[in-house]
């Protein structure tokens, strides 16, 4: 008897799109709080097309349909997505909107969630309406929700409070300084959607979404400096509802409508690049009055305060110590055979897990030996796992969430000797890497604007890396913060003091072997003279550069003492900490060059 | 019997204001053709304020008025302009339009006259107005020319052929490239308002506004490959008629009105960072159909052919030749006193006469003995002459308009002696220079992304520049050109081969000196082995960098070996066309160091 097929996801949301007369629907990767993890209850674009990527976009029409992945995951998307249903299209060379404005016959109507797009997204999919002739149609309820039988429940995690002695500010402090900003423009509140800026303005914490200790939710905060919090009220124990204090009202997911609907005549500010547009339009026909303007705990959250980067410090120095650990044990390890991407992997993880304060990874781990090295985000499963060979590289990128702070390390290491070629690339990258680590840059500089520091070395061979320099880092929040970055975009966000970020550059020859080194920065003045008050970086990361990667003929003195002092750094740092055989490892690894 | 003090300008303007209802008027610096340089009928701004600086505007109310003007000119607006009647704010600080939505009363009428501000700036405006409550008036005529009496003529200049020997592609064959650019998104019609975009177009010249040969007039440029173009038809000889030929045909400027009244139902371009939006209030009241998009003349205008190149090196020959004359003679003439700012304009211009081709400057000498160096705009008036003195550097900033080619260069010279200070400063815009002129960089690259590779040595000692590192630069056209730029701000156009631009680190001590070193060089393709395609510059300019302001200890052997590089090709290439004197001074000047 032939097995009974049942229906794929597609065909499904066809039947309800029918239904509805909606001709084409939309579903981005992305939930209502806009996040890079989203939890299984959210994940619609993987049960739609099996892609499991963390950024892309499904656009389903009656008789085609698309998926948009970015240069990240064009193999993955190969592997994952049935060709026969979806046209896979390249989400930043071939945007949706742009795609939607060439294929919407006329008169067609164009449905989207408006819980799941930005009110700028929303811009662009009128205006690619507007081109198409098509109608824009905010559904009431995501048809994939409609047609989804065994879709999980949303999350219902603790949350818990983050004590002051890491995070350095009370929530009593932070809402005033958020109510300030409010009251200086004459805005009445700002509806958040941001976790990472609800947990940060509370000192909060959850586990709702992988590796970002983030509690999913939804606030106002008020230029009084209360605050309304819209959560589950499971979440929240007795012991968080006395931390919270009676200004932080509590009120169940359900009543954020009836609760943004009592807003009209006042003045409310919105982030439109962040905020679901179901808030936007839910606020104008209760005639609010919009400020469209950036979440004000963006910058507040990036500028670390000075407990945050003593935790950081602190946090750095216990994740140095479980580095450094698993590439002493690697460099016997590995050359003898037998360890594998994964056997690396959980390596890694049990010596943080022997640190203080460690809650878990604070992303997937990157390990990626040999050819796997060249793929960026690589994440290694039973299929693709690959045993560290003799006279290969292999490149780990890593971090812990500690209570005390988020890290996020790369290093890549020779297995045996590794050839002249990888040399020669490695020293280039790192090249770069200490041109970042070493920058001075007058206040007001973007990171865009020091971005090619980190590729010149590799520009001046004809090599580049298609990834940005760095991103920013949470305090224990999420490893990719916002708003700064190093990147050749155009952000014009200027660094400011107390701003954590990656300094991460690399290079990768696809099918042979991938090169990163990052370590962790945070911003500081520069205490030397000179006619401009000037800005530069501090290094948090702990734990050696393979030498053996590097062609000391190709670094200038500079550089070179750039790394001698840093090994220094590190070995005085993390031999008080280590076992005798650990430590001379250590002293044999940092040695001046 | 007391004099008769005619009435100031402000007041008129303020008197028929009042009989329009207009309560506060804008009179922006730009004309309708939005270039550099406005011809005396249109310096409104400086007839109603007496600033004479080159961008700036003023907001005249009732009982109030504000000049905006940026730092180059926070001086100069300080003498020339009466601050009982005028404010004086900062233009990019606090911009006109913050400045009227924080002043403008609720209900005011806020006047402007639509053919001096573009789309984009009167969507400026249009907010600035529903912030303040006010109401935003497009005025028939402009309130200025209302009560300028002795308002000058429109300047009338004949049109001149630019030959193809020298524009290398001729018109039909531009006209072709634009009219398949528009047919690819079926558009019918450009309307270019940019006389540097129409004088590229059609290859012809004119004589309208100091500096740039540029014909004041407006086109329609359609699909077919034909052109209107609206002139003054006294600017047209027969000789010019039949160069155009009978694709182009001329229409006096009042006729404007009625061509955009006729294109209801066509799809019409427009630059909305350019055009007057008066013309796309026309287009729209006719009910055509817009497209805000770029000028499609930028990009292959910026892009210069062979033609245009080799002109370019042939006018570098020649203008080297002037400024090497020049060097040699100021290095005899100025330690023994007598030559001013002044005096030296003036001989370097009589050697620029001597070469051929040589139409006159392509801006106004910037020439600054010591202190007045370091005025990054300065322009020697008899009033504010230095005299060159020993021990002090000297900074001259010069161009030439030639039929092959537009030049621009600026070199810094000590006269006898310089200072340990001022050559340890000199140096290190010399390492910045160098670092673009060697740069490396992969297609898609910006001129933003490379930016600071000409600050790092400045900011490694808290030392900058507040001006960008490169401007565009047009082929016997202006000697600003975009959209292509070496600076800080978010400009994200790539380079692209044959675009011409300038490297022009400066450092500036007020009231001490100014240095600056400026060559143009245009982007190539990088013929060397890489990965990625590449590319780099050529160095267009050929004149000697003063070897006695440069500490050789801090430069590496990377940039000395540039230098030395550098200086023979400016010796091999002038030696030839010297005589024996300045020959002699020329070996000297370029030896190796």
């Amino acid at each position: 008897m032939p097995q009974q097929l049942s229906e794929p996801p597609v065909a499904l949301l066809r039947q309800v799109m029918a239904k509805k007369r909606i001709d084409a629907f939309i579903v981005p990767r992305a939930d209502e709080h806009q996040g890079e993890y989203v939890p299984p209850s959210a994940q619609r674009l993987a049960w739609l097309t099996g892609f499991t990527g963390s950024a892309g976009m499904a656009v389903v029409m009656k008789d085609k349909a698309a998926i948009f992945v970015d240069g990240r995951y064009t193999l993955q998307v190969e592997t994952e997505v049935d060709h026969g249903l979806f046209d896979t299209l390249h989400l930043i060379e071939h945007p949706p909107v742009r795609w939607l404005a060439e294929t919407l016959p006329a008169g067609a109507r164009l449905g989207y969630d408006p819980w799941l797009h930005t009110p700028d997204q929303v811009d662009g999919l009128r205006q690619a309406c507007l081109t198409a002739g098509a109608v824009l149609v905010a559904v009431g309820r995501n048809l994939v929700d409609l047609v989804w039988k065994d879709r999980p429940a949303p999350p219902v995690t603790p949350v818990v409070p983050q004590p002051d002695a890491f995070a350095g500010q009370r929530t009593e402090s932070k809402r005033g300084m958020i109510a300030r900003e409010l009251s200086g423009k004459q805005t009445d509140a700002v509806f958040l959607s941001a976790p990472d800026s609800i947990a940060w303005l509370l000192n909060i914490r959850g586990n709702d979404v992988d590796f970002s200790p983030l509690p999913l939710c939804f606030a106002l905060a008020h230029c009084d400096a209360s605050v309304d919090l819209f959560i589950d009220p499971r979440k929240i124990s007795p012991e968080t509802k006395t931390h919270l204090g009676p200004q932080v009202r509590l009120h169940p997911p359900q009543d954020l409508a009836a609760a943004l609907g009592g807003l009209g005549g006042k003045k409310i500010r919105l982030d439109p690049a962040g905020a679901p547009s179901w808030a936007l339009q839910r606020l104008t026909a209760a005639r609010a009055q919009i400020e469209r303007a950036a979440d004000p705990c963006l910058l507040p959250r990036a500028c670390k305060n000075t407990v945050e980067l003593d935790g950081a410090r602190n946090a750095h120095l216990r994740d140095g110590l479980a580095l450094s650990r698993f590439l002493a044990w690697l460099s016997h390890a590995a050359p003898q055979g037998g360890v594998t991407e994964l056997s690396a992997t959980e390596k890694l993880e049990s010596f943080r897990r022997d640190g203080n304060l460690y809650q878990g990874p604070s992303f997937a781990t990157i390990a990626g030996a040999g050819p796997n090295g060249a793929i960026v985000h690589y994440r290694s499963t039973p299929e693709t796992n690959r045993p560290l060979k003799r006279g290969q590289i292999f490149l780990i990128d890593s971090g812990g969430q500690y209570l005390d702070g988020t890290t996020d390390v790369t290093r890549t290491v020779a297995v045996g000797e590794a050839g002249a070629e990888e040399r020669h690339r490695f020293t280039l990258v790192l090249k770069g890497h200490i041109a970042v680590a070493k920058a001075r840059f007058p206040k007001g500089t973007s990171g865009a604007q020091i971005d090619s520091l980190a590729r010149q070395p590799l520009w001046a061979e004809g090599l580049d890396y298609d990834h940005g320099t760095g991103h920013g880092v949470g305090s224990y929040l999420s490893v990719h913060e916002g708003p700064q970055r190093i990147a050749k975009n155009n952000n014009s966000q200027p660094l400011l003091p107390g701003m954590m970020l990656s300094d991460e550059p690399g290079y990768y020859k696809t099918g042979a072997y991938g090169i990163r080194i990052e370590n962790l920065v945070v911003v500081q003045e520069d205490p030397r003279a000179g006619e401009r008050p000037t800005l530069g970086f501090e290094v948090l990361t702990l734990a050696p550069i393979d030498l053996s990667l590097i062609d000391r003929s190709l670094l200038n003195d500079d550089e070179a003492g750039w790394l001698n002092a840093y090994h220094r750094r590190v070995r005085e740092s993390l031999t008080p900490m280590m076992d005798p055989a650990t430590a001379e490892w250590l002293e044999q690894s940092t040695r001046a060059i």
